[in-house]
């Protein structure tokens, strides 16, 4: 066996502004992983002897490429679609998926299948860590807001870049692999603000006019997201309707995650009770015991 | 006739961090034609009712891609190789270019005919201007360096962005346009120093690369250049003999200049006699006659 190693130079700057275009200070991966990282790089062909086992109890989720192939053809589906998520799931992705479906049993196929597929590399300090948000991902299948019997759940094992148009192509072809041919995509697809700058860093559409473009996407078919949100009049999440834009609430992630923080309840038939519940004990395992900085204080002193 | 306008947000520092790989300020084009203008941009389709007239004397350069088809038919070329340029021709650029010839004749095909094709919109302060250029390729092809019979000039009415690889894409795509199906590639094309930094913006590998594997690319058949040098055993430029590297000089673009601008000779072989004269006199009409200044601060004073 011969080894081919490739050894090069890492050119930081042009490697963030290709990636983001930005150089700002303050992109999340970036100060994760490139900026303290090495000036050279190294790359070749692998060659994995085992799957890495995390003993974390999520491995069974650990589904690779091949094996997430193998799961579809047991499931005999014909039409298989990728949601990709780094959050909690709540009743306007939901609908989002049960809709696609939906539309792809219209559409002729008989067995659509979902693929459930929330990113398990790292994320911002802020976002819901990984164990958390795969048990609320159960009670949502468990709670039959998804259907199991047409659901796969696997962990997509990517660290999150945040690099909206870039990343999304990743985050596309990398489903592609795993056996999707349908892939829904959003409004500024792995976006964020701008870091130093009072705006998205982003085009909002940007994510999806990439999709369409990007070579090697030509065997995926991209469904665009239609807006989900909280419709005050029907006490549920519904299609956003402009007809009557003053009975729908937007609730982004930041607001879901102050919500649960404190304790607060989200309107009725915003997430399915059980998945909830398990956002409110994390931030409860997070959050001091009331009191206790006062007492530990007394104590120290 | 319905016209269909699309007009977008500018996002400059987007644009810039990804054509150029860097925010750095100094970018020669970007301070010409980007930080400066508008945040808005507008597009659409074109129709062009009329070519435009330059009325410089050099209109008859001025081929579009069709006109240049035409002219490749009317040669009965079978294989057409593309030079970018944006500097004076020296033998070694002829050397690589009659070379090449050479090659595609020992390839098979009968009437390889080569498009010299300088670029002729925006360059930095320091490079020749194109009218000087246009009269030294002239100079190239009278005194023989070139073969007038199997060479068609032409002015490619691009800016040069100094964009290294993501700028040697849009060199070779509109050279596909304009019927090349080959196309000479040198190390670093594009590239330029780092605006802020002692080094080379660009990995100079990384033009070549990107080209091997840019899709829309694929009729193209890219031509690695060797290097050609100042060989002075042999008082000519040849090509680069690492065996004997003892014997090669290397003269830049920069030394190029600087050598015509203080009427300093380059080595018999370096260029043509006629070419060479083209530039000093260019040069000399830059100076000020000798001792000019002082007399003009006599007459002030």
């Amino acid at each position: 066996m011969t080894l081919t190693i490739e050894i090069y130079k890492h050119n930081k700057e042009e490697r963030i502004a290709r990636t983001w275009g930005t150089t700002a200070r303050g992109l999340p991966y970036v100060e994760e992983a490139i900026t303290n990282a090495g000036d050279w790089l190294i790359g070749g062909d692998l060659e994995v002897i085992e799957p890495i086992k995390y003993n974390d109890g999520l491995d069974q989720y650990r589904l690779s490429p091949a094996q997430l192939r193998e799961e579809f053809a047991r499931r005999n589906a014909d039409a298989v679609f990728a949601f990709q998520l780094r959050n909690p799931v709540h009743n306007g992705h939901a609908l989002l998926m049960t809709d696609t479906r939906r539309r792809l049993l219209e559409m002729g196929y008989k067995n659509p299948v979902l693929l459930l597929h929330p990113l398990g590399g790292f994320t911002k300090a802020d976002d819901v860590p990984l164990s958390v948000r795969m048990k609320q991902h159960e009670k949502v299948l468990e709670e039959g807001v998804l259907n199991p019997e047409s659901t796969v759940v696997a962990i997509f094992p990517s660290p999150m870049h945040y690099a909206g148009p870039t990343e999304v192509q990743w985050h596309a072809k990398a489903r592609i692999n795993a056996g999707a041919n349908f892939y829904i995509v959003g409004r500024d697809p792995a976006g964020m603000g701008h870091p130093t700058e009072k705006r998205d860093l982003y085009d909002a559409d940007h994510g999806k006019k990439v999709l369409s473009m990007a070579p090697g996407l030509e065997r995926l078919n991209i469904l665009p997201f239609k807006v989900a949100a909280y419709d005050t009049k029907h006490n549920k999440m519904n299609f956003f309707d402009p007809s009557r834009k003053e009975d729908f609430l937007f609730i982004s992630g930041t607001k879901m995650r102050s919500l649960a923080k404190n304790r607060e309840s989200p309107p009725d038939g915003f997430m399915c009770p059980g998945g909830w519940k398990v956002l409110v004990e994390y931030y409860d395992s997070l959050a001091p015991p009331e009191g206790s900085s006062k007492l530990r204080e007394a104590v120290a002193a």
